[in-house]
């Protein structure tokens, strides 16, 4: 929010933020204290809340306030000590906050749990408890402490330069995504692509990454709007949680990527976010052993099952470059947490620009009278999916083809309606763990089907370097084994 | 590694860890800085590999070794900057990190990336790409640096104080988990109670939290084996590396609790792990809404999900403190990532002390002849089946009532042969949003079965704040619930 006010808002509003000293053990704490000081952040003032006691005992630095003091200049803060039951002291420490620049303010405040209740104060045990019997007398203390009960007769003043009305709807991509069918590109190149599209169409378009907008394609974006681009480095918590600041309060549209896998280490933060009813987008590239060489370090296998858990979220998984930038267009405009899979490896062109993707409707990419089973993939599973169909109608026999677009919301209805038709088969092949993907999100969607079954193509253990086809094959979800599969069920 | 060389196994081995500088930015890094200064681990070494580069642009500090150094100095480790390139003042540096006592050292090696590659030095745009056409010179120049490249001559010297072996095989609980039928228990009560049961059979298991252990009760453990519990504080990231850390090389047997929905906060952590072949247990408390008034932030509703996609994990969802204590048993001798999911209500106890509660086992509580629904569910939730089941029998309809106890490996037989003795028809009702949890670990065990239909009650939004029964009836997921699902399933 800081970096929202000081950069793309250019007002000057400040922003305040007060953390528990119990919680300033969380590394993301950290991580937002070397961000807020390298982009001197001078608007923005952090206050700890040094009450030296956590929940189950003292924390490990109590009220040594001269540690803290230490690592908050370290890490470049203008830093005070005060008491921090002292209006007086606290309201100087805020005025010279507003005074200094080119550095955050952290406002040290020495504070006693339960201060002025008799019994209670600087007490262990009484964390998140009601204090029952001694409510009465603990009331009492806290009124007989208010020395000034009525009106206090002051007005804060507003700031000065306020932040203008901004218009956050109805994006577009400033020019239709036009590929040479003949093509072959990564859905990553193409997020890129579409990011400078819609930056070139709406200003409060923003993106940011950690380091590593070479691989994820937002370096396009940096390089087109240097100026609504945010580096956030090798900090996954604060890069979400910039993310989620600079989307708060409907001042800009957030757009957060760096490997699909990376965001695992965010995944509170996501959480809490939609807990928070946040707008934001996230773009996770790398997915899955496609990558090939870097190994499962590197490899997504899980993002697909973190997003879908994420309540109200919409989860994006496009197969090629056009519905890629469909679905940056699409996310744009989307409320809640929004999700982009994109995948490392160059792809076919499978749509034009006038093709209408929508969230929640699949597409069925190749179909016969005659089809036996339906083959449900994604980017480089759809493809494996249709070379499979190639090989299988040498042999004669055809398959349908689905590409769901959206895992969550996924169209379960042309799901059901074409298994419907291809006798109640279905094979689901995805370049991700079993659990909590594209198979489950299509065992969920038949569930309440009888004589539809599913079966589901995965990787199913933790898979080791090597060339993007070597490992498609190994793990079970490449042309081949999609062919074996369909003939295995077949002969059943 | 580093704690349980010096406060478990007592042995002079030393423990040494490399931090790229781009990595440092992590905050999970800071969180390890401060828990190391905390308990004095003078046998501990860190090197920052200050290369100034990241992937995409250098990093923030570039090379500011003064910056890094008062970051070091600030979190209360003994740090030295020196050239990292210059191997006789990185001997010195790690003699003299032998020396030092009560703290653990920082070198901070200054280094230039592709060191002594003409044309790639200290350049962007290196960061793991193949060198190609500049391989051969670069080769060149590394070989030309080599100044000794015969036998250098020297041993090393083993530890003179050894780690003992150690047997971490066939632990059991040191009783029976015998409880009085009529008791009530909340299952994180009863895995305090086991893991103190455990701890007594086998000196290696350890315990470790993060500042919750008067909720999780893992409390019960430190004040039985206080040499044996390490308190993590608020850094779950770091709770879950020391857990790790303590697990390798089998010197001990880790149990790492906290609340549930902040284990998220490690998620990345136990990605690696597994990819790591670790061995860790994790034990998370306050699952879903039926925790109250403490609100979502606190409830884990996507924790089943986190776990299920982790390969190799084993998923315990006790539903009462006697197979809590069983799944604190199998979990203690299987490998792999183990997660044992805790709930705060006091519950009803199920089981006997001599039932043969398994991994992949579910356990049919309720059964007769005419039952028209199985209904699966999990500690609360199965409460709420078994209630369900009463009301609905006044009306003469009989459901069959399924504990699955693990949630992963899920006992695939078992539903589907119950299933299909109650007309096909499943309802899963969990606490817990409704990807990647029970429901789906049920459709997915069901997928490959015509005849069979799954309906899952699930917690399907952000939920608010509120009564546990108000909330269980709020949400969808009460007895009342379950007997709107049962007659309207059997109304179709």
């Amino acid at each position: 929010m800081a970096y929202t006010g000081k950069y793309i808002d250019k007002a000057d509003y400040r922003v305040f933020c007060i953390i528990g000293d119990g919680e300033s053990a969380e590394g993301s704490v950290w991580e937002a204290m070397a961000f807020s000081s390298f982009y001197k952040l001078d608007n923005l003032v952090a206050i700890f809340d040094v009450n030296r006691l956590g929940q189950s005992e003292p924390t490990s630095l109590q009220h040594d306030m001269d540690v803290y003091r230490k690592r908050a200049e370290a890490f470049g803060w203008n830093t005070s000590v005060v008491e921090g039951h002292d209006v007086e002291a606290l309201s100087k420490a805020f005025y010279d906050a507003s005074t200094v620049k080119g550095r955050p303010t952290c406002i040290l405040a020495k504070t006693f749990k339960g201060k002025g209740i008799p019994g209670i104060e600087d007490e262990e045990n009484w964390h998140g408890k009601p204090l029952a019997a001694k409510s009465e007398a603990a009331i009492k203390a806290i009124e007989d402490n208010i020395s000034n009960k009525g009106p206090h007769g002051l007005t804060p003043k507003s700031p000065s330069n306020q932040a203008k009305a901004v218009n956050i709807s109805n994006i577009k991509l400033s020019e239709p995504p036009t590929y040479d069918k003949s093509a072959q590109v990564a859905t990553r190149a193409a997020y890129g692509t579409a990011l400078v599209k819609i930056g070139k169409n709406n200003d409060r378009v923003v993106a940011m990454d950690g380091d590593t907008k070479n691989s994820t394609f937002s370096i396009k974006f940096k390089e087109a709007f240097p100026d609504r681009f945010i580096e956030c480095f090798i900090a996954e918590q604060n890069l979400v949680g910039v993310g989620i600041g600079c989307g708060t309060r409907g001042r800009t549209v957030p757009f957060i990527s760096t490997f699909a896998c990376f965001l695992s280490r965010a995944f509170d933060q996501i959480r809490m976010g939609a807990i928070s009813q946040t707008n934001a987008n996230f773009v996770g590239s790398h997915s899955g052993v496609s990558i090939g060489e870097d190994g499962p370090s590197q490899m997504a296998l899980e993002d697909l099952s973190m997003f879908r858990s994420i309540p109200g979220s919409t989860v994006f998984y496009p197969s090629d470059a056009v519905s890629t930038e469909r679905a940056v267009e699409l996310a744009a405009n989307t409320p809640g947490v929004c999700f982009i899979r994109t995948s490392r490896p160059n792809c076919p062109i499978l749509y034009s620009p006038d093709d209408n993707l929508q969230i929640g409707k699949a597409r069925v990419v190749r179909k016969s009278d005659s089809d036996k089973v339906t083959v449900i993939g994604c980017c480089v599973t759809l493809f494996e999916a249709l070379k499979a169909a190639d090989k299988l109608a040498i042999d004669g026999v055809n398959i349908r083809v689905i590409d769901p677009f959206t895992i969550k919301p996924i169209d379960a209805e042309t799901i059901r309606s074409n298994a419907k038709e291809t006798g109640g088969k279905i094979i689901t092949v995805e370049d991700h763990y079993p659990e909590g993907g594209l198979g489950e999100a299509v065992c969920s969607a038949v569930a309440c089907c009888r004589d539809i079954t599913v079966k589901k193509l995965a990787v199913q253990e933790v898979p080791r370097s090597g060339k993007s086809a070597e490992l498609l094959e190994k793990y079970g979800i490449s042309a081949n084994c999609i062919v074996k599969a369909v003939n295995q069920i077949l002969s059943q």
